[in-house]
Parts: C-alpha cells; sequence; structure tokens
C-alpha cells in the first residue's frame, strides 16, 4: 500500500484580537480601516435591531446591508441561515464581504456559523450587546445552530476576526438578562480562580464593575481555550454547569417555559455543585457558600413537574443526547474545590435523577 | 482601547493521509483498527450503493448506519446534510462517531461539509469511486454543497482523516464518466507539470495507466494545496478552466442538460486556453495541442443556444456570481504555456463572451 502524509500548514486563521473600548467611533473607524471589505453585512435580532441599531449606524457610517432576524432562541436555526445565505446569493456577496453579528449570544453564535460556511468562509467580527454574549459565547470560536431539539448540535469551531466588548451596550438590557449573563462569570471563578469567585461573590449585583468583570472572564476563558481549543480535555472544565443546564434549557424550550441560557446555567451549577460533592471533593461548607451566592441572585424558578414521568423522561433524552457525552455514558465536569474543576467524571443516571428532582418536584424527592 | 491577542494553536487537523491500494481486505482492517469509532456511518448515492457496496460489506464487516442518497448533482443540497443529520440526531451519534463517505465528489464534498457541522466536527474519510474523486475532489480538503443555483456556495475548508484510493472501483464506471475524470488530470499537467502533460497525451485513453495517474495527480494537486491551503494565491491556478467551466454546469443542471463535471472543465479549459492567447503568453501551437488533445477525447457537447439572449444572460449570471471573483471584476486562471498557469487575470466580460459563442454557436460568433 501506498502511503503518502500530507500536512497542510492551516486551513483557518488562528488568531484574533479582543478589544474592550466605550468609544464607539474609534472602534468603528478602526474597523472600516482595517477590513477592506467588498460589502458589509450586519446582522442582528429585533429586539437588538431596537435598542442598538441607531447607535451603531450613526457611529458606522458606511453602507451595510441588514439582517434582522426574530428574537429569541428559534433563530437560531437553519432557517435563519437559509435567510442570511438567501440574501447573500442574491447580492452576490464574494469572499471579501465581511458579516459583523450585533447582538447576543443567539446572533454572534448563528453569524459565525452561517459567515464560516459561505463560500467556504468569510470573515465576520462580533460586536457581542449582551454580558453573556461578552463573557462567553462570542469568546473562543465555537459557532453553532440548534438543530431539532437539540442545542448547538450543528456547528463550527471558527474564530471571529475580532471581538468588541462596549459595556456601553449593557445599559440597553433587562435586569433579568444582565443577571442571566452573570451566572458564566461567576462559573470562570468557580471552576478557574477563587480570587475572583470572592470578588464577585462578595459585591451585591448592583454593585459589580462591568467593565472589570468582562475583561477578567475574558482573559479566564481565552487562557483555557488556548489551552485546548477543541475541546479534547481542558476547557470541558467550561462545561461546569451546563450538562444538567443545557438539558434544561432544551427541555423548557420545548414546552415554551421561559428560561434565558444564564438561568439554566445558574440551575445547572446548583445541581452540578450538590453532585460535586458526592462525585468529586467539594466541602459541604463551599457547596453552602455556592448555593448562598446563586440564590442572592433569584434566579426565576421553571415550573416544570418532574414528579411527572413524561417530563422526567423528557429531560433524560436530552441528558444522553449532549454532545460531550462518550457512549452511553453521562459525563460531568465536577467541583473538586471552589476555583478547581475536573471532566469527564461519569456519573448514572440514577444519581443524578434525586438531585433534579430535590430542585424541580421536591415534595418527590 | 484594551487590545487582547488571542492566538490558538488549532481548531481543525491540519494533517492527513493519502492511500493507494487495491487490497480492501487490509485497508478496512487497518481503518477499523485505528479509528477507535462509536458508531459507523457509510454515506453513498443510489448509483455508487449498486455497483460499490457488496464488496465493501463483504470486507468492512463491522456494523455500521447507512445512509443513501440519491444519485446526481441535485443531492449535493442541503436537504441531503438534513437527512444526515436527521439519522444522527435519532441516533444519538456522539463526538466518536466516524463517517465514511463511499463514492464520487458530489457524495465526498456533501459528506465532508456534513460530518463538519455536525457537533462541531467528527471524523470523516474518504474512499473516493471515481476518478475524479480521487485526483481531484478527495484532495485538498475543500467540502461544500450547492445553494440555489450557484455550486459549492456553501462549505468549508475541512480535511478528511484518510483518503483511501482504490483503482478497482474504476472498473464500475461508465466511459463517460472516466473521461470526464480525466479531464482534471489534463489540467494538473496543463498548470503545474509538462512531463505529466506529454505523457497523458502521447497515449491514447484506453492506454492510460490508472494507478500512475491517480498516483501523480494527488501529488501534483497535494503540493498546490500544502502551499497555499486557503487559496489566497498560488492555489487559485487549480481553478484553470473551472471559472467557465462552473458557469457552463451551472447553466445545464438549471436547463436540465446532462453535461458532467469533467466534461463541463474539459470546455471551460479549451475556452480558457484560448483566452490564455490572448490575456497570456500561450502561444498559437501550444493552444492547438492542447485542442486537439482534448478534441480527441470527444467529449459530449451540450446543446446550448448561445444565439439566444436568454440563455447567454443565464450564463453571466452564473459566471458573475463565481465565488473566485473580486468586487465586479471577472478574474480568471490562465496559461502562459505549457505547466504554467497564472492567476487573478481581469478579463472583461465583452472578451469573454465571443470565446464562448465561438464553442457554442459559432454561426453567431
Amino acid at each position: 500500500m501506498n502511503i503518502l502524509p500530507v500536512e497542510f500548514p492551516r486551513f483557518v486563521p488562528n488568531q484574533h484580537e479582543l478589544w474592550i473600548s466605550t468609544d464607539i467611533h474609534e472602534y468603528c473607524r478602526i474597523i472600516k480601516a482595517n477590513f477592506n471589505a467588498s460589502s458589509w453585512w450586519l446582522i442582528s435580532d429585533s429586539q437588538v435591531h431596537r435598542e442598538c441599531y441607531a447607535r451603531f449606524a450613526e457611529a458606522f457610517k458606511l453602507a451595510h446591508e441588514v439582517i434582522i432576524l426574530p428574537e429569541g432562541e428559534e433563530s437560531k436555526s437553519l432557517k435563519s441561515c437559509e435567510t442570511i445565505w438567501n440574501k447573500m446569493e442574491e447580492a452576490q456577496a464574494d469572499r471579501n464581504a465581511v458579516v459583523i453579528a450585533l447582538g447576543g449570544g443567539m446572533i454572534t453564535d448563528l453569524a459565525g456559523f452561517a459567515a464560516s460556511c459561505w463560500k467556504r468562509g468569510i470573515r465576520f467580527l462580533f460586536i457581542p450587546t449582551s454580558l453573556l454574549a461578552m463573557v462567553d459565547a462570542a469568546i473562543g470560536g465555537k459557532t453553532g445552530i440548534d438543530w431539532r431539539h437539540g442545542k448547538n448540535l450543528l456547528g463550527l469551531f471558527s474564530l471571529p476576526s475580532l471581538v468588541v466588548s462596549d459595556t456601553t451596550w449593557l445599559q440597553t438590557l433587562s435586569p433579568r438578562e444582565l443577571k442571566s449573563g452573570f451566572a458564566e462569570c461567576l462559573k470562570h471563578g468557580l471552576v478557574a480562580e477563587e480570587t475572583y469567585w470572592k470578588r464577585l461573590s462578595s459585591r451585591s449585583f448592583e454593585e459589580q464593575e462591568w467593565e472589570f468583570v468582562v475583561y477578567r472572564s475574558q482573559l479566564i476563558k481565552a487562557e483555557i481555550v488556548k489551552t485546548d481549543p477543541d475541546e479534547q480535555w481542558m476547557r470541558k472544565i467550561l462545561n461546569f454547569g451546563h450538562t444538567l443546564g443545557h438539558a434544561l434549557e432544551s427541555l423548557c424550550l420545548e414546552l415554551e417555559i421561559s428560561l434565558l441560557h444564564g438561568e439554566a446555567i445558574a440551575w445547572g451549577m446548583q445541581m452540578e455543585a450538590a453532585l460535586s460533592k458526592q462525585f468529586s471533593t467539594l466541602s459541604q461548607a463551599q457547596y453552602e457558600e455556592i448555593v448562598a451566592t446563586i440564590e442572592s441572585l433569584q434566579y426565576p424558578i421553571p415550573t416544570l413537574d418532574f414528579a411527572n414521568p413524561e417530563i422526567e423522561n423528557k429531560f433524560i433524552y436530552y441528558l444522553r443526547n449532549d454532545k460531550k457525552n462518550k457512549g452511553n455514558e453521562i459525563r460531568l465536569s465536577l467541583l473538586s474545590r471552589i476555583g478547581h474543576c475536573h471532566y469527564d467524571i461519569a456519573v448514572p443516571e440514577s444519581e443524578i435523577l434525586p438531585v433534579v428532582r430535590q430542585h424541580f418536584a421536591p415534595d418527590n424527592a
């Protein structure tokens, strides 16, 4: 047999820049000067368009196509990609077209995926408007859309050329949305940096300094992702709270129960902190500290009746279809103590369900 | 403004192996031993399934899911991807699932794209069954599907783990299909290696030695792609014959005129060779040598009436929407002499159309 090994230097860009600035005129000027775009495509959702577009357009000035998708997770779909691709085909957008995703995580995930598939990849940049997108969704190169009932089942590792975090946009968020994003910041402290956790948990939500929070969370996430970009090992610690959190989120999406991503993750972290006591070495005292901090934020409780076996079976379905599983095992990232997280810990379903019932059907636990 | 540059080591695999072997039991054994797959997915089309599946299944033996798509370019669509993703979701295919694309270029392009998007990329390998796929489609990391009327408008640079070329499969091809693939081999000689061109053109089609041809064409293509994987400069020489060829192919697809990819490229090369005299330095003698060789292969002539302005306008539409254009200019890769090609040569539409008419509506040229 003739074997020819072939190594390619690189196919896709592997570097980008994270900017933090509130001077929209300055960053728009630098963006326009640096990209040499044949056309500009602004992708947004209806809510963001209402709240943010005027400020952007006033500063950006250059001609650009605008694609506005309906707000909400339902838009993170192949159908939305088709809307984008149809418009690009009609306008004959070439390989030097540049996409600007202005919005929350739904928009950055979706626009990054759509841009990466168009003509084998055009440049895209993110201007996240939500805290969640600034500290999480926009950082680390994960793009994707939902498929049928599974979150992010279709997607790519693909980097934006640039992420510009402008904390001015946070003023457009409701307190509920801001608090949702804050859950991911807490996670960064819990899995990687106790001093950051202490700093966040020692002051009230109203007293947080957002520019610092964005900077610190981006730094922690970028460091972890750099070590392991395609999630073979270390990056998995960022999944703390996300296995149960995602299943909860998918379930609520199907049942049309309102639950934001960060809220699902806050519940997921509480449940996975409980499992961290059982399947890792988290102490009772630190567990209580975590629960107290999350509870003080008063995340809404989704009205789910886990005593109903139909609900529980749907939850199990989502849990089993989690991207992170290997074969038939449920694998979690769990805390050994605050600031330290382990991954790929196999936990039997039979041990997970009582913890879920305890949180959502306490009378039947 | 705070600027944090972040460099990631790598997101996607950048190496793979090209195997040439006719010992299907040997390569199946090595594949099974090396991939440690949680599940196997064989993707094929109805024609290939009929002609090739029995031999594959007898050698592969292990359990695998089979997805059979209708034969023909129409299957290179988002709809086919949806069929694949639906089955993967139903079977809860995890990140260690492995896709085997058994088929021609339509199947390798499609299956590579579908696998690369599933859960942010699972491993896939190609067993090309057509000459075209062995020497071209399967080599170099381009995957993709057609979108509306544009060929390969959606796609990714994404490498298979492995390409196994087994010339035994060539026996399943009609002479027409084999000849279609041969056009790309001629192109490899024309753009990069005069001695290879001489060797191919000095013997009849029936006398070609396919194992040598596959090896030599793969080597030439891999060398070019390695130098410039994402087609910023040098890789563009592989587009010789493809700008006019693709437009012709898209037009015939829309009009339901039967024309294989390699046949379209053979016509594209003849027309672009004519333009190479005008816009580069190709000599009349070498031009005639190229035309004589291609004509001796007797590629079928698509019945297109370029005297009809509606047909010509459709052709212009496809020409303008070519992925390789920059802004409004048509850019071609043209020969300076046999074995040497230049790229990004701007040629006005007004100079292209007479050449097209000369080939397809000679009375009105």
